[in-house]
This record gives structure tokens, C-alpha cells and sequence, in this order.
């Protein structure tokens, strides 16, 4: 059996190294596009800012160790240009030499990636504008902020010597993962930044008031954020350095401009060869991988996925998926029964001190989808014990089914614990399972590390309140109507107060109920929700119609603009 | 109703609050014998320490915010010390005074926590000896530490003067949590300190090669370590310091000594009431904590829980759990269907810059409780992305169902990420997941976090090639017979070699296949077992018996001693 397998970086190479374990008669002959397979791309933002020193380090497997280990015919500069699916044979061009060369195979998989949009805007080639997502990429860019003669340098008027600056300003466009680790890089590197996103929202897969909290962060560590205006074009200045220009007609200087817009799957040569693409533009395929053609597979970021919880196809460029799904390519190719089972998008990323991770469907996302079915709580449990020494507050929306309680979707952010409690979220909504399992989850506590009631139990205990309706909840969007209750102590009203609140200290409102009208709603709010959800129960059982405000002030004030 | 809850600390208190949100109207007391409530006593050995400087921290809740938020009476000092089962009372002792007054109930809440183990050794008296368990406790160690007359003081000889020394040598007695974080705690203070464990490793429910591990932190961090050798005794030297004797007739000095050899659940009160104990010693309650009387429920150290993976009867003094189940028997005395599902035994500890952490049973359980029907993995991957700085090799041992995959336990140790898997482990075996749930598992991954194949889906993949029979293991146990096989690269056999075993690096492996005898069972190793299980299925495919020793060079080298 001879399997072609195009594209050697995370799918296609977990696939030639799982097929030959599984296999170790097949002809495997791996091409890819560029110089380098199996590299480490998430860690490309990291080099350029010298947090990886060297280049290599990002190497994760050689060519020569493919070969060496695997037996893998590895083609580095060889891209795949066209496939004749009837006579079963791929045309291979060498990158360097442009000659052509036909491979018949038995089985082909497509692991072509996806490439960074980069739009026919004005300017879009003007020397100084890179995108991120290649080892070469990485070199680029590198050189260009070690640059001797900068296309700004010049003479100095009154000493005439050569001013050797270098890059100093830099415009990152788009705020997603690629571009935020760019800013934290460039800030590391010590360059002003600037951040222009045209969404209003940092991190799209984040809902809105969760992103301010990643927005925080930005502000905090002196990166300028230009929201809601994207880039209309570029242009030159005299010395050489560019004008980031945007729709709403500002002007952004910069040194250096990276483009993180997002990518778009790499379907060319799919197209061309007739392989049915989905609803969303990338290669179709079923849960074996096998696209339209059995004898054709397809994995990574050129795929369409089913979004494992609302069962919607989508794509999710993350390099976990990419590297499962290579896996189970070579399985169905070796004739296992491999099955891949959707994808989730859990993700995490660094942004300066704050660590920022999600799971499963965004609020916005079952919006759109027209979902209703489901509720949403806010918490803002500490990420150790209190008592210990350097807990940090986390911020976290759990999503969930009203009729079952099925756990769809969470996002913590904070500064410390956040992958110990999305990886407990993450194996949840795999296993399918509730809030009320949350409730009884057993995680790990000791006070370095986390609380006798973990965040992620907490989280299922507010949801859980809610379902069973201890603890009907109301939602700061303005909509809501009834008697506000300030149920905080006075020392917090003084710091922020809010307009309109009737205030009774949770001590003191089983002996001041009598003030309360019993006709009315009563909205509790508080801090964090705490004391709030202790005062509506102490309002329901008297009788009285209460709801807590979800979240309390934290809520409220990340729902605000930074 | 009335509600008297006996015991104010984890499991007494998160009753209490509970109650009171879920019925307004009941009569709740709360009895403490201790001077406080709702205390972290977790946070204890950090307080000694002084990481936590100030006692305030550890106090959670009060007594006054139980009386002002929760409407809870609530009194310290006060000992339950009778319970009259037909009249339905309780005889309450003022602690201070001697009163005796009684309080009728109409549920009564056992959670009197557990009792440090104190054997009635030769000098267990002597001043000096002390036990971490309560606040009282800290700080009576702390006023000890920082005494300005120690008994060892004395005049100097030559000037005349007092010399004021203070507490220099420690000696903890027990290997467990507790004994552990004293440990450390100690050092941090600038203590010489000795570790005394009558057992062969530390924190025993660990399997001992795992706690080999623990094991080197403490020689890296100059404690003594003393295995297999128990308490006999303490005697008083002339200068007041302590002599901590041994079972083996060694004699270990001290100016301070902890005693950490586990606690015994408090039920002289259950029993003299006539409650059923369990085949532990525990109060023996069911899935509503109710007792063998239906009026009286337990919660917290007291009782035996369920083993949720193994059904056995076990004793598991851990704080969430006794949190958990202090709110479930609030749901019961309210009547609502809460059910406690049993205890894995998820524990995570910080051992100097260790982080050890389990969920689930050991092997040593499961081959104690005569468990035959599984099976286990060793591997040790990168806390994150090699390629990122930082990353710290952990060490992971789990254990599964030979018949069904069920995953059953898991170990992980390291300095960085232990609580992130851990969590996903203990998730999964609350899910009932299996070690194919785990490869598919979609945890979080960007270089400073994680891996594209997160440590958790990697011991998926160990354990399911092996259930698979893709990769027949062997453990280095001395009993497997075969032909070792080296297939490291020449430089590292430089820095340790195996004995006997023929020497082919993996890539030559193919062309010198020759080499190898076809009758005869070929054990194949190498550092951590991946380049072994690439060896492994080459041989296996080319028709000759081989097996992949598990967990290489590194399981072999903690298995022996440090």
C-alpha cells in the first residue's frame, strides 16, 4: 500500500508517524510546502519574541528523523498542485526547481493547513507587514526588528552620524491568539503597541464581557486597543515606516504591522479536484476523515469539524484537533475503527499575566444558532485558598442546558488554576455531563492549589441553585425591572455605589424585611453574587418575589467598557 | 424544626449554612468544642510555617457572621458528650465550666471530625511533642518555636550570660499530608529536620515507586529521611531537648517533634449512643448520611465512605469531601433526593517544589482488595511544550480495567501542571470514563500550558495501544524473561547502561533486525518508553516477539531506591 500524505506539519506528520506503527509495509511519502515539517507554529509568536532563543528549538521532529524512525519518504519545498483522482496519482512540484513529478498512491491525505488572510487591501505588500504562522515567517520578522538600516534610519543633522533605530512602534491587526501573543511578544520586546481589532471584542471565541477582562490586561500592560475599526489599508511615510489606516478613517504609525486577521482553510487543491467542501469552506469529511472520495482522507485546519456540543459543522484551526485527527487517518487507512468525535475548541492562552481559556459553545455562539435552551451564571471564586499566600480571583461563565442541566460550555479567566479548571470543564462536556455532576466533582485541593469547594463545584452549585430554582437569577442588562437591593456592607457602597439601590447589609435584613415591599420584584445584588444568592433566600422563604443579580458588581463592571 | 449539629468545621459548618438557606424557619445549633468554627485547619502547617503569617487568616467564618448571616446559634466550647436516642437529646458540656445543660433536636448532625493518632508511647507526654490539628495546636507550635527560653537554654560558661537559643532540630513522625507539609514548612523555617515513617515510602496512598519521587525532594531539600523504621518512643535529654527513639533502636535528637501518623474518626459519642460503626471504625452512615438511626445523620473524617471506584468501606479524612457531605445531609434534613456518590480520594500536595497528586485507588489497593482485572502505564511527558521554558517532566502512573478500559487511577507528580491533570483524571473517573475517552480528550493546550498531546491523552494512548495489543508491556519487576533490548542512542548509554542488554539505536533498528533471535521474548527499552514502543512495533510487525518495558529508564530507576 502506498500512502501520499500532503502537508507534514501537525496532521499530516501525527498521521505518518501513527501509520507506521500501524503499518510497516506501507510506502509513506510525506510532502510539504515548506522547509521544515512537524514545527512547532503555536510557538512561533513566542520566537519572535526571543522568549525561544533559538529557531530550532521550535523543530519538534526532522526530516531526517521521519526518515530514520519512521522509514517516511519526506519531501521538503514539494507542494502538491493537482490530484487525478481516476488514475489515483498526485502531481508533486519541486518548490525550488518548479519540475513536476506524478505519485500514484493508494491513499492520500490532505493535510494543507490553512493560510493567514491577508485582504487586497491597499498597501497589503508594502514592505514591513507580516503575517505569523511559518518558521520562515518567524525568521522574517526577526530580522526585520534587528534591522541595521531601518527604512527609517538616517544621518543625524548636527553629528552626521548613521542613526541605526530600530522598529519601535508596532500594529498588531486582530485580536484573536495569534495576535494577542504577538502583542505580549512585541510589549516584551519593549515596543509600543498598538492593537486594532475590528470586532468590539478581543479573542472572537470569548463572549463579549468575558473579553473586557482580556482587555484589562492589555490596557494594564500599555498596549493601545482600537476596537471596532478594522484596517482599511497601509501606506509609506517619507522615512520609510508605514500608516495603518482603518475604516473609521484614523491612522495608526507603525514600525512594524503583523497581520492576524485569521486563517482561511486550504482547499485549492481539493477543489480542483472535485472533493465536495462544506457549509463553512473547508474540506468535507466524515468522522473516519475520509472525504467525498474513500480513497482521499483530509485532516487539520483545512477540514470542517462538527462542533462536538451544538453538533454544527464549523472550524476550529487548533493544533490538538489536527494532531487526533492524523491519527485516526492513519487508523482508518490501517482499517481500525477509529471515529473522531467533533471538536470542542478548548483553548488557553497567555496574555501577560492573565491566563485565558474556554470550552465549548460562547453564549453569542448559541445565539446565533438560535439556541435557547440554555442559562448562564457568572462566578468569581479565588483560585486557592484565600488564606494561602497568591490566590487570584477567577473570573467564570458556565453555559448549560435549563432542561437537563447538561454542561455546553465554560471560560475562565484569571491569573493562575485556569487549565486545571477548564480541563475539568473540557473532560465534562466530553463525558456529557451536568451541573449537578459538577457539584460533586472531586478535585484537587490542598491550599497551593485550590479550595475545599473547587471554582468548578461552585460553578455546578450556582447552576444548580438556578435549575432547581433556589435561586432564580436575573441578568445586568438593563432589562430587568423591580427594587434594587444593595445587600453589600457600607465601607463597599462607598467605594462604588449603585444609583437607585435600596441598601441593607445581609446581617442586617431578617430584622429589616418590614422595609421591603412584597409586591415587587427584588433584585439582590452584592459583590460577587455570594451574599446576594443568601439574601434571596432568605426573601423567597419570606415570602417575598427576590432574584440575584448574576455576578453581582463584577459582572456588572466588566459588562461596562473598559 | 430543630437542628442540632455537633462539630463546626468543614463538614458541621457547610451544613449549617446550608440548612439555614434551604429552610429559614428551622432552629439550628451548632456545638464546637474548639475555641472557633470553620477554621482551615488545611492551611495549619503553613501558618507554623509562617507562609501564613497571621492566625486570623485561617478563620474562615465566624461565629458571629454564623449568627448574623446564617441565624445559626452557634457555641464554642461546648462538647456534645451524651445523645439520648428516645428522647431525642443531646447533653451539651460547657468546656470551661464543666455545665452540662440538654438540648432536644429533631435531626442531630454528627461531625466531630477525626483525632490525631497519640499512642500511649514511653514519653508521648514530654514537652516538646505536638500535633497539627487544630488552631490551638499552631499556635501553641508556634509560641514553642519562637520560645525565649527553651529548655536547652542556659548560662554560657565562659561569659556568663543567658543564651537564648531556640528550637534548631525537628523530628516529624509520619510520611502523609500532613507530615509532609511540616516538613517543609520546617525547613522553610531554617529547621534541621528528620522525616520518621514507619512504612517504606512517603504518603502512603501513593504506590511506593511513585513515592520514590516524593522521596527525592526530600534528600534534594537536606531532610533525613528514616523509612521503615517506627516511633518506639521519646526520652528527655539533661539540656530538655528530646531523644525520638525507634523501632530499630535508633535514636534521632530534637527540640521540636511532630506527631503525623494519621488521625482516627472522634466516635466515642456514636457509639455510646448505640450508632452502628463501620468495618473501618468510622461512623457508619448511608448515601444521605443518615446513620443506623434515621434522626441522626454524619458527615466529614467521622465516617466511612463508599470508595466511588472500588465500593469498599474506607476511612478518607479530606476537607471537600466532608464539605460535600455536610451540604447533602442539609438537602436530606430538608427533604430533598441528594445522594453522595462516595469518594475517589483526589488529594494534590506541595512538597518544597514538588507537586504530588492521585485520584482513584493505587495498585497496592487494588492488589490488597484481591483485584486482578487491571492493568497499568507508566510516562513521563512535559508539563508543556518542550520547546517553551519551563517545562518540567512529569511522572504519571494509571491504572485501568484490563476488561473494559475503565480508567481507575492515576498518579502524576512534578513541579509544574500536576493539578491541571489530575483534574482531568478525577473528572474522568467520575464520568466512568475509559483510557479511550482519554485520547480523544480535548484538554487545553498553547506552549506555556500544555502540549498539542496533552500528558492526559498520552496515557490514554500508552494504555490503549496496550489494551489494544498494539504494545505488549513488561515491568521492570525482574521476573520478565527475554532478551533486553536497548534502543537508546550511544550517549546515553554513557551515562547509564543495563546490564546484559544487546545495544541497536532505534533508527539502525530495521537494518539490523538480523541481529535478533526470532524464539525469544525481546524486551525492549529505552528513557521513557516512546522510542521502545516505536521498537516494539517494528519487531512485532517483522515477526518477532517483543514487549515494551514500561516507563523505560526512568520507572526503572524510581523503582529502586533513592
Amino acid at each position: 500500500m502506498k500512502v501520499v500524505i500532503v502537508g507534514g506539519v501537525a496532521g499530516g506528520a501525527s498521521c505518518a508517524a501513527r501509520l507506521r506503527r500501524l503499518d510497516e509495509k506501507a510506502e509513506i511519502l510525506m510532502v510539504e510546502r515548506g522547509p521544515y515539517v512537524s514545527y512547532a507554529n503555536c510557538g512561533l509568536p513566542y520566537h519572535v519574541g526571543g522568549v525561544i532563543p533559538e529557531e530550532s528549538s521550535l523543530l519538534v521532529a526532522t526530516e531526517q528523523m521521519f526518515r530514520a524512525v519512521f522509514g517516511v519518504d519526506v519531501r521538503t519545498g514539494c507542494e502538491a498542485v493537482s490530484i487525478d483522482r481516476q488514475k489515483k496519482t498526485v502531481d508533486l512540484k519541486n518548490v525550488a526547481t518548479g519540475e513536476v513529478t506524478t505519485e500514484s498512491y493508494d491513499k492520500l491525505v490532505l493535510s494543507p493547513g490553512a493560510a493567514p488572510i491577508r485582504p487586497p487591501l491597499l498597501g497589503i505588500d508594502l514592505p514591513g507587514i507580516f503575517s505569523v504562522r511559518t518558521v520562515p515567517d518567524a525568521r522574517t520578522i526577526r530580522q526585520w526588528l534587528q534591522q541595521k538600516e531601518p527604512p527609517h534610519s538616517g544621518m543625524d543633522s548636527y553629528t552626521g552620524q548613521q542613526i541605526v533605530t530600530k522598529p519601535e512602534r508596532a500594529v498588531v491587526v486582530g485580536g484573536g491568539f495569534i495576535g494577542l501573543e504577538m502583542v505580549e511578544n512585541f510589549v516584551h520586546l519593549g515596543l509600543e503597541v498598538t492593537l486594532v481589532e475590528k470586532l468590539e471584542q478581543v479573542m472572537p471565541p470569548l463572549d463579549p464581557e468575558m473579553a473586557r477582562l482580556v482587555q484589562r490586561y492589555l490596557a494594564k500592560n500599555g498596549v493601545k486597543l482600537v476596537l471596532g475599526d478594522g484596517v482599511a489599508g497601509f501606506t509609506q511615510e517619507e522615512d520609510g515606516s508605514l500608516q495603518v489606516l482603518t475604516g473609521s478613517g484614523k491612522a495608526f504609525p507603525a514600525d512594524i504591522v503583523i497581520l492576524a486577521i485569521g486563517v482561511k482553510p486550504e482547499t485549492a487543491l481539493a477543489k480542483a479536484a472535485g472533493l465536495e467542501l462544506g457549509v463553512r469552506g473547508g474540506i468535507r469529511v466524515n468522522e473516519q476523515m475520509l472525504t467525498s472520495d474513500p480513497d482521499i482522507l483530509a485532516v487539520g485546519d483545512a477540514v470542517e469539524v462538527k462542533d462536538y456540543v451544538t453538533g454544527q459543522w464549523t472550524l476550529i484551526p487548533l493544533a490538538g484537533p489536527a494532531n487526533r485527527q492524523g491519527r485516526i487517518a492513519a487508523d482508518v487507512i490501517a482499517g481500525r475503527p477509529s471515529r473522531y468525535r467533533g471538536t470542542q475548541g478548548t483553548s488557553i492562552c497567555k496574555i501577560f499575566e492573565g491566563e485565558i481559556g474556554q470550552t465549548g459553545p460562547s453564549e453569542k455562539l448559541l445565539r446565533m444558532l438560535g439556541d435557547t435552551d440554555f442559562e448562564k451564571v457568572y462566578l468569581y471564586p479565588n483560585s486557592h485558598a484565600g488564606y494561602y499566600p497568591g490566590a487570584k480571583m477567577l473570573a467564570v461563565k458556565v453555559l448549560f442546558r435549563k432542561t437537563d442541566g447538561r454542561l455546553l460550555g465554560a471560560q475562565v479567566l484569571g491569573e493562575d488554576g485556569v487549565a486545571a479548571r477548564i480541563n475539568a470543564f473540557a473532560t465534562s462536556i466530553q463525558m456529557r455531563a451536568t451541573v449537578y455532576d459538577l457539584e460533586e466533582a472531586e478535585l484537587v485541593y490542598a491550599p497551593p492549589f485550590g479550595s475545599a469547594k473547587d471554582p468548578v463545584n461552585f460553578a455546578g452549585m450556582v447552576a444548580g441553585n438556578l435549575l432547581r430554582g433556589d435561586m432564580p437569577l436575573v441578568h445586568w442588562d438593563g432589562t430587568a425591572e423591580g427594587l434594587l437591593l444593595d445587600v453589600r456592607n457600607a465601607p463597599e457602597l462607598a467605594v462604588e455605589s449603585v444609583p437607585g439601590a435600596v441598601h441593607i447589609p445581609l446581617p442586617q435584613l431578617r430584622a429589616r424585611l418590614g422595609e421591603l415591599p412584597r409586591d415587587k420584584e427584588i433584585l439582590v445584588i452584592c459583590r460577587s453574587a455570594v451574599r446576594a444568592y443568601y439574601a434571596t433566600r432568605i426573601l423567597l422563604q419570606n415570602g417575598f418575589k427576590a432574584k440575584n443579580i448574576s455576578g453581582g458588581m463584577l459582572t456588572r463592571s466588566h459588562r461596562a467598557a473598559v
